[in-house]
């Protein structure tokens, strides 16, 4: 995390390049570590047993007409209905054709009909519950030993951020966490239009949107994009933009197309040694540890698991 | 704030524009306001006592060879050496032809000299003190009643996002705040090379930068760039990226040229009004108002005094 040049000292200092990993660490057992792991070395020794694959059901592909691609990890285990209508929408090819629209500088960008007025497909449900939080029981949540600023509580569950308030349980909007667009309440969206967030995070909309997903790999195709002029960052009738040119759902691509990824287990002893190690970055850059770690800072790590 | 379509209806309901002011809050000292006044009528209804104009020797104006303009201000109060050094390095016109080296999603985006081998001017501090943090008293520092993730306070003073552990005060990593690149301690880097923050704040890296200024407008021109493929989001060899043609302070630009902006003054019923708007949104979109507000959801509102 280096914020100096390109000497080759630094080069060589960044961190999850192996040569770092043998010259931090080696691997011979009598000699203790020079220093204590980085939060990068624990994720590239963490053992298999501490990554659990995403489910190929819940991962949305969206190719662009840019040649870019998003992939998305969706949350059923927190709103199930909006996935469910997500994954409705994926499948009947109803996103192909729909453009981002609202690109909002520190806040979020949107894509989805511009128009509201492409029908959608039979089976949607119109006006889903509001799935802004869940009961906490039955996640597995572990909370962070960590202020909030928002929260009671926040910390992770199966391999998702999660804020608390001891009864209910919800996904924070952290940058690359996906939600989805509504009007005025009681309006919860359906999930035609989806937000991702491109600057810190806005949690002041936690509970009030149905967050259902977290983007896991391409999150430059929504955050790079030049930002919208209209009130709001909504583009400007006109204005190039990238359009979908497919959207599917893993689970419906060739077996040797499909992206798979890993996240690491909330309940894993490589999650705790690297929250521990974000909480308190001890390389020999940082003169100071946080002490803290804001939920925000601390989303699970993800893994290419077709590049192990 | 909303984040539904493009229907008419929310066109109207947009924040601050002037109808929907009117709307919201005639001017017809008879009638009570429908509604409490969101943030941005806040901003929008402030008077005149409660801006502050930015010194003109305090505005930094880049403006790069693609066309787009990027004005920081800088804060001498918390970073006096350094930003002594930037405006030397400005005013000998050392940043021409610098540009921009790294882009880290959901990091920083760099700026300065890639090669570091560009000789500095004469009189720069070459290991400047390690201004990462500085006394609180004096500051007028005023904390917000709200938890913060990383620090005991947070809150305002002059103008800046401060926080505290109340015996120092500095300034926090947020979205748009500018800091000074640096290799390993104790160097605390020259200002030949800046960054600013494009992601959610690494509030980890609070008293361990000197932080020395706030991106006040422009912020697209580094935040939406595309992001570095080399390793840390630095431009690979040969990649195109935006030179600096000028780098100027606004108090040596002819005077009809100067940019000018005004900031809310920490000290002032707007800004207590507008914190606690921000903190408790009560808008028609909002179900559940956070009651919290994270500091770098609370950067002090700007205005570009050249349209008032």
């Amino acid at each position: 995390m280096y914020h100096g040049g390109m000497t080759n000292r630094l080069r060589i200092a960044l961190p999850s390049l192996s040569a770092v990993l043998l010259a931090a660490a080696p691997l011979v057992a009598a000699s203790p570590p020079a220093r204590p792991l980085s939060s990068a070395d624990i994720v590239a020794q963490a053992p298999a047993g501490a990554w659990a694959a995403i489910p190929a059901e819940d991962l949305l592909v969206i190719d662009f007409d840019n040649g870019r691609r998003v992939v998305i990890a969706l949350a059923p285990a927190f709103a199930p209905v909006h996935v469910a209508n997500i994954r409705r929408l994926v499948r009947s090819g109803w996103f192909a054709g729909t453009t981002v629209n609202r690109v909002q500088d520190n806040y979020v960008t949107q894509w989805g009909d511009a128009t509201e007025k492409k029908p959608l497909p039979e089976g949607i449900a119109a006006s889903p519950p509001a799935e802004y939080a869940r009961r906490l029981e039955g996640l597995g949540f572990r909370a962070m030993p960590f202020r909030d600023a928002y929260a009671d509580k926040a910390g992770h569950a199966g391999g998702w951020p999660a804020a608390s308030d001891g009864q209910l349980a919800w996904l924070p909007h952290c940058y690359g966490m996906v939600g989805v667009g509504r009007n005025i309440a009681p309006d919860t969206g359906t999930g035609a239009e989806l937000y991702t967030v491109i600057g810190h995070g806005p949690r002041h909309l936690d509970r009030n949107i149905a967050v259902v997903g977290r983007v896991l790999s391409g999150m430059e195709a929504l955050s790079a994009l030049p930002r919208g002029t209209e009130a709001l960052g909504f583009y400007k009738d006109g204005t190039p933009r990238p359009a979908i040119a497919a959207a599917r759902l893993a689970a419906d691509m060739p077996e040797a197309e499909r992206p798979a990824f890993d996240l690491m287990r909330s309940d894993s002893a490589s999650f705790a040694d690297w929250l521990a190690a974000r909480a308190n970055r001890k390389d020999e850059f940082f003169i100071r540890p946080a002490g803290a770690l804001d939920i925000c800072n601390a989303l699970p790590p993800v893994r290419d698991a077709q590049r192990p």
